[in-house]
């Protein structure tokens, strides 16, 4: 078998064997395929596609290419969760605590943000101490210990994936969805995941900007479930204003405690329930949906949730006195209170130009290993359809730089519009 | 600019700017672009196409990211030829000193058999001291001397070309139509051709098996010299049975021998004679290609060419004495006529298969870098059309090894298919 055939195979647009497959991906992860043949069939994949059977071999191919963890001795349906990454979406920091509190162990690898879509560790690491670099016995333990993990991937996971990824990322390749989904759940199966909740983003801020491509990847992750033997369920959610108020790393720790606490944006709040909803239904905690959403709002109102959160960051050598008065959380030099332009109705709140603002002022990077600015950000006071009066307070800036805040103060008024006429909300989901 | 969003522009099948080109061409040429960048554009080139307009911004970017040769103070108009490539094609051997004595001087760069195809470097070098790499300087001091070079490329002309060129071999980007008319216009305008003479080859033995393909090549390579101010005389020929008799390196050399003696095969006297008729068209020592014919043909009869040969040799350090007494080339150890094995006519003597089993006997190179036997190789006894007794020669074989030899009796034998009922010759030309 030679690569240059595989690669001359889907450039004339057949299909590949699993043998082919795996043959490409077990080469591309020990480096007997260079990247530029890599990035030669990458480009072939995007544009003549894969049948699901393919994208499930290439899926489960990348998998296996190094250690598939097994956590069945701790938690007996390990179920995980995924955001194909957004603007504000802090959905994990709530939505694991609760899961866990009400019973079901989660152990989560999260990434970092990259563009405008911000990342797990990112905002974990806003808490002084909190380390995001577990090993996997480490893993395993503190998930027997206190049923919940928040770490970064272990780099013996999926690695042909991991080359592929930052492969796809220089190679104008990351826009294919078999590459996505079978980016994203080869990082799940590798994880030893039995059931997913996969929450694909569709808007101007998310990596699909129409319902047709969200719905394109949410039926193929499904379906690679399917044939992988695990139990998939897709959301599908808003991702054309950003979620909840805060985009930056500390705000949305901050918004995501509140949130704990039984308050914080409500947007944010009912998306929450509906993710851990579907999670406790998956890890056969609760029957139904209903049941799950009723059991996750509990947790936090009786506490339990904010208290596993605390546990969480306590395991991981983060410090609590932060999380018990985030009024300690160190903050930008320069807050500043932007005030609407005119009266109306907000028409839209570009998740994408905040979410790229946000970048500009440091909250993310431009490219990897950047350095970030964990405090700089902004939280966004109206939501679309609100009604707002001129001088009224639209959003706050948080930054550390005189001239980045005033183009970014610049760049997120401008992802403001208005109307006079009333507009309808946006809907939390889709379908 | 950056290289990624090129890439993309292409994959969104998106007209690249001549600025686009010359970065990402520069880019390659400097080492800036990596080879996976590189790899990604080819495949959106070849799967997306170029117009010509981008194919001829391309040709030039290439030709330009080197040295360009000026040969204006040795020869007024400079005719280059060029082969798309094929199995027994030494026209160039032939060629080259015809149009030399008949007053036109021509300076050739010429390349190396890469898979099934043979390569005019090789052939020369069957000849005991023959140099091919000669510098710029040397190439023009002999040029200005005996109005003939036959000499390899400089590594300085169209340097990206070259990186491109064996990019495209690992990563299934060679059968595109645009970046196949852009690395032949690139290298000869770098090479300071200002008309040239483009023999594409039709069929199973050449690159282009059908003539839609061919047509398509042929096409956009005038357009190009149409584009950058180069005249270009295309010729559709023939490669669906090998042109002439001999196949392999010496064989080959004695053929062209033979051939500028007045001998030779009818198919390829007559294709050397119309290939140097258009190149002294081009070159505008004859009217028309009736008289640049007629004038090859004396140059052929008075032993000027013959002689044009012997001085390229001499000059390029061969030893002459095997020009002179062919007979003195080191021979095969083995050599056998293999008979046919049937009466008929010959239906099929496919040219793919007698250059792959030439490659096989070690003729010819499967990877870049591979050693050659120039004595091995095939001598084919019949044309297609052509009426054969059984036990008639069919075809000789030279070999240095016995297992080889036998393998390749059976190919060449499975090349050759017969017919009870008359066959029609295959023509020389299409258009």
């Amino acid at each position: 078998m030679r690569a240059v055939d595989i690669i001359i195979k889907k450039r004339d647009k057949g299909e590949l064997t699993r043998e082919e497959i795996r043959f490409f991906v077990s080469g591309l992860a020990s480096g007997r395929i260079p990247d530029y043949q890599a990035a030669a069939w990458a480009m072939a994949v995007l544009l003549n596609g894969m049948t699901p059977r393919e994208v499930t071999d290439l899926t489960l191919a990348m998998a296996q290419s190094g250690e598939v963890l097994d956590m069945s001795d701790v938690v007996k349906i390990a179920v995980d969760k995924h955001s194909t990454g957004g603007v504000g979406d802090k959905t994990s920091l709530v939505v694991l605590p609760a899961v866990a509190a009400c019973g079901l162990p989660v152990g989560k690898m999260s990434g970092r943000g990259l563009g405008f879509s911000g990342g797990t560790l990112d905002k974990m690491e806003s808490i002084p101490g909190y380390r995001v670099d577990l090993s996997n016995e480490e893993f395993e333990k503190q998930l027997k210990q206190i049923g919940l993990v928040l770490c970064g991937q272990s780099k013996d996971l999926a690695p042909a994936d991991g080359k592929l990824y930052s492969l796809r990322d220089v190679t104008g390749t990351v826009q294919s969805i078999p590459l996505i989904a079978s980016s994203v759940m080869s990082k799940k199966i590798a994880g030893g995941a039995h059931a997913v909740v996969l929450d694909v983003k569709v808007g101007n801020g998310a990596f699909m900007t129409n319902l047709k491509d969200a719905r394109e990847l949410s039926a193929l992750m499904t379906k690679i479930g399917e044939l992988a033997g695990r139990k998939v369920v897709t959301l599908l959610s808003d991702m054309n204003q950003p979620l909840g108020c805060a985009v930056g790393n500390t705000l949305e720790v901050i918004e995501a405690i509140e949130t704990l606490h039984g308050g914080g944006p409500h947007d944010f709040r009912e998306h929450c329930l509906h993710v851990a909803a579907h999670m406790l239904v998956l890890g056969e905690t609760v029957p139904d949906v209903q049941a799950g959403r009723a059991l996750a709002e509990q947790s936090i109102a009786d506490g339990s949730a904010f208290a596993k959160f605390r546990q969480l960051v306590q395991a991981q050598g983060g410090d609590v006195s932060y999380v018990d008065s985030p009024d300690k959380f160190p903050r930008a030099a320069l807050i500043e209170e932007v005030k609407a332009p005119q009266s109306g109705y907000i028409e839209q709140v570009q998740a994408r130009r905040v979410g790229e603002a946000s970048v500009a002022l440091g909250a993310g990077r431009s490219k990897k290993g950047d350095a970030i600015d964990h405090a700089a950000g902004f939280v966004i006071h109206r939501k679309v359809g609100e009604k707002i009066k001129e001088g009224e307070p639209l959003f706050t800036v948080h930054a550390n730089d005189k001239k980045k805040m005033s183009e970014a103060i610049e760049a997120v008024m401008q992802a403001h519009t208005f109307d006079d006429f009333p507009v309808p909300s946006l809907p939390l989901f889709y379908e």
